[in-house]
């Protein structure tokens, strides 16, 4: 299977610009320290014929921590972007693309927005707590058949060969396909029992860096509602990915924060998404009735065929991640220092 | 506790010049397909109130796989620099410090190094995974207290307040202390049954992008010799910070890779590091009876006391990285597009 794989590496990447940046880093949010007493010591071999090292599972650990890494460009008077990603993935959604090309990471930086790319409590860089009950259950890991429907690009398949992904795939197919099973090694353990941990680090992060565009994807729209909900005054608009759920209040919170919902292709061919996407248009009309402005971006409704769960690094993710910027510009207000020098 | 955090963030950073780069972005590398089958089917709410989801875990999943992030400077004629973090830690080491000042990344970078760095197998974005034999073990999680010791920043310490740290750090202590609740936020699970998942793909990275010049610490640093004896080819310098092993042949395949190993303060205070560097020493010897040219760099015998096992992100952490950096530019054979262009 082997032969799927497509690894992207920097000389394989396009040909675009030089990127001229203030700086670029990472940072920790959130978390709270939690005691251990009375475990037992444990003695361990670190390593082939290492020396025997002990370790003391009592003291002082980390619990609900997230990472964070930035880009700024090196000029901008644009708001921070905020990339959260959805479920089973991490920050690397939002990276380069599994066959190689620009993700939505780089390409909102290359417009000129300084990005915040984050992994979710319990995933990825953020790391997990394996004695704190809240881990208690065991990690869940998606196989590639289940990942290639839940992700909505096709029906299902008995393997990962290109043959029977390519005869799968939805019609108008925009995943690259080639690259699946790359796409796939961006899949990590996920639980099901962190999501008040991930909002109240998504809380911190929005306290420390918002006012905030905050761009999320599925599971991470679920935590874009309810962080909005806690709080708004941080947020400056809302671009949900094909959000996974809406937020836990009427959502009259959302009310002046503009929000845009974006939706691929072939929802109705699913078992899930009508219903996923009726229940979150229930909260967004009882938002509405609350005084929200939202919007929905139906990509085929505009033409658009075939994109999956996963657009954001679709064949077609620098056309999408433009008609985001252009609704982003129109819905922001303008501040003094944005204005078109042409025009000054 | 929480007095102790301090978080970083691109406000409270150093004021440095801008970046000026080819492209960032990231990749995968390696690992092997693993077909699951008879698993029982499992049905999941996701979260509060959520559609209710069927996972199957029968199918194929990844295992070893590599996530790999780079940066790459607009101009540059230099090798790539790979950076291989420790135990329990993942690419984060390299990047900001706790105390939010520039990391390793980002110093080599500014010195017109390509930059790669990775989250080993088991860590951070490059995920795990749970079904698998390798990962049957419990995940061992360090604390705070014994990280203190372990990363030799002090002598044991009961709680993690500023006052019982600062009491027990030993004398001229490096570490930004104020932070160290901070750092350990980086901290995450471990497993002591991946070495070899690790070194194949750390093979596999060399494979792709080398000939390299490999920066590594502590176990990377022992996963650094291995990859080296697989693949000396592809490795153009080794620097070792603080090597937890050699490797596991005599050293020979080493002869004509330039090797630096650099060790930190206060070694004979600590219960393990005497026998650890004695080892280490031990694999030296062998490898320089068989032709290979290995340097140490002890820092308090060149007047620079206090570092711990993390000089990475200690105090001086950028006057480390400048005698690396000098130390690379003798040792590393000089290319045409490399002489220094005011004698042209």
């Amino acid at each position: 299977m082997d032969v799927l794989v497509t690894l992207a590496s920097p000389g394989e990447a396009d040909i675009t610009p030089a990127l001229t940046l203030r700086d670029i880093g990472s940072f920790f949010v959130g978390g709270q320290t939690v005691e251990t007493a009375d475990a037992a010591v444990e003695q361990h071999v670190l390593a082939r014929n290492g020396v025997p090292v002990r370790i003391d599972p009592n003291g002082t650990t980390w619990l609900g921590q997230m990472y964070v890494q930035y880009a700024i460009p090196a000029v901008s008077a644009r708001l921070p972007v905020l990339f959260w990603h959805g479920g089973s993935l991490t920050g690397v959604t939002w990276e380069t693309t599994p066959d190689g090309r620009q993700g939505w990471f780089n390409q909102f930086l290359r417009l000129g927005w300084p990005c915040y790319n984050v992994d979710a409590v319990e995933r990825g860089r953020s790391g997990w707590a394996p004695r704190d009950p809240h881990f208690a259950a065991p990690a869940m890991l998606r196989t590639w058949q289940d990942s290639f429907t839940q992700f909505r690009i096709g029906r299902p398949v008995r393997d990962g060969s290109l043959a029977s992904l390519a005869a799968a795939a939805y019609p108008n197919c925009r995943f690259p396909l080639d690259a699946f099973g790359a796409f796939m090694r961006q899949v990590v353990p996920r639980w099901s029992t962190t999501d008040d941990l991930a909002v109240d680090a998504y809380c911190r992060l929005l306290e420390q860096v918002g006012p905030a565009i905050i761009v999320a994807h599925s599971q991470g729209g679920a935590f874009a509602f309810r962080a909005a909900e806690r709080c708004p005054g941080q947020v400056a608009a809302i671009v949900a990915i094909e959000p996974a759920q809406g937020g836990t209040t009427d959502g009259a919170a959302l009310a002046g924060i503009p929000v845009l919902a974006v939706y691929g292709d072939h929802l109705n061919l699913d078992a899930r998404w009508p219903t996923i996407r009726a229940r979150t248009e229930h909260y967004f009309a009882a938002a509405r009735a609350a005084g929200a402005c939202i919007e929905v971006l139906d990509l085929p409704l505009q033409g658009i065929h075939g994109n999956s769960h996963m657009l954001m690094m679709e064949r077609n993710n620098a056309d999408i991640a433009l008609l985001i910027h252009d609704w982003l510009q129109k819905r922001l207000p303008v501040r003094p220092d944005q204005e078109d020098p042409t025009h000054a």
